[in-house]
């Protein structure tokens, strides 16, 4: 029931096999899993629950703030929105379960459990990041090359973008980590 | 010298070392790395030359069609040009190392090698992935939001915009190999 390191076990075993070929990539794989399971924000650890706040407080914020313009003409704005109100739900359904993790101080390692995380982390990272650079270009279209900010709110739709950029940055984080977790259980 | 397949080497050893948390996790890797290794399109096999060609080639169409426009007065095209002509020659560069390595018969297994593959594959797959949801974000703002398709050769960037989203779907089956062949070597 305790939080167990079980993709280390292995390679604490192979010295005694005496394979000539072997050591240097355990060497290898010993080194990259105690970069990687070192305090990293992984599923059910205390830095995992604050890196999900955090792509839930962003992605948030960037829905506040194309909410509050209330310009739903442009379609690329409407995929923000869309986008950051998914990304909200996941993070925050990844960060109760984190929290649940932590409370009964349960292992997340289940190697079906982790694949549905790499799945949604990386559908949900994909379509923000589609959504805040859609959105982008759009902005850049707007801003810069036809000059028509005036007309427009775009300071607050490039905090928007900028917040949704910032959770998808979060969100990649996690899909890395639980990808490499993933692939060394 | 001849290609080799090192992952799958310690996971045929380990029912000989009688641990009994062991197994179940590593039928598990074993079962991974037999799906993600058999026949994969992998960097120094036929697959994976055939993959990077499939990228070039389309990310080489799309830069022909943005050229063909002649249009530079949208970044966010201009992006989308630049973004192409980097995916173009870092996809050519590795189907150069992808031919070398079948030539010679050599395996691309090395770890440091892996790495800059996976960091080269994630950052242009982020940068054509960015510049094809921006120029779609613009060419959907022009053709439906202010139906402005009359006066623009819309057709033509969609084309180059599909290419672009087929060149990085094809770069990121190469991301997503390379880094878990990174995880397991």
């Amino acid at each position: 029931m305790n939080v167990s390191h079980p993709a280390v076990h292995p390679v604490g075993v192979p010295p005694a096999l005496g394979g000539h070929a072997v050591p240097p990539r355990m060497r290898m794989r010993v080194r990259m899993e105690y970069l990687v399971f070192q305090g990293m924000p992984l599923p059910g650890t205390l830095g995992g629950l604050v890196l999900r706040l955090g792509q839930f407080c962003s992605a948030l914020i960037a829905f506040s703030v194309m909410l509050s313009v209330r310009d739903f003409s442009v379609t690329a704005f409407c995929y923000l929105v869309a986008a950051t109100v998914l990304q909200c739900l996941w993070s925050l359904a990844m960060a109760v379960i984190d929290v649940y993790a932590l409370l009964v101080k349960r292992s997340l390692r289940n190697p079906l459990l982790v694949s549905i995380f790499v799945v949604g982390d990386g559908v949900t990272a994909t379509l923000t990041f589609a959504a805040a650079c859609a959105s982008a270009g759009v902005i850049v279209l707007i801003g810069n090359d036809i000059a028509m900010c005036k007309d427009n709110p775009c300071a607050n739709y490039e905090a928007a973008i900028i917040m949704a950029f910032l959770s998808w940055f979060m969100v990649s984080i996690s899909f890395i980590l639980t990808f490499w977790l993933l692939a060394t259980l």
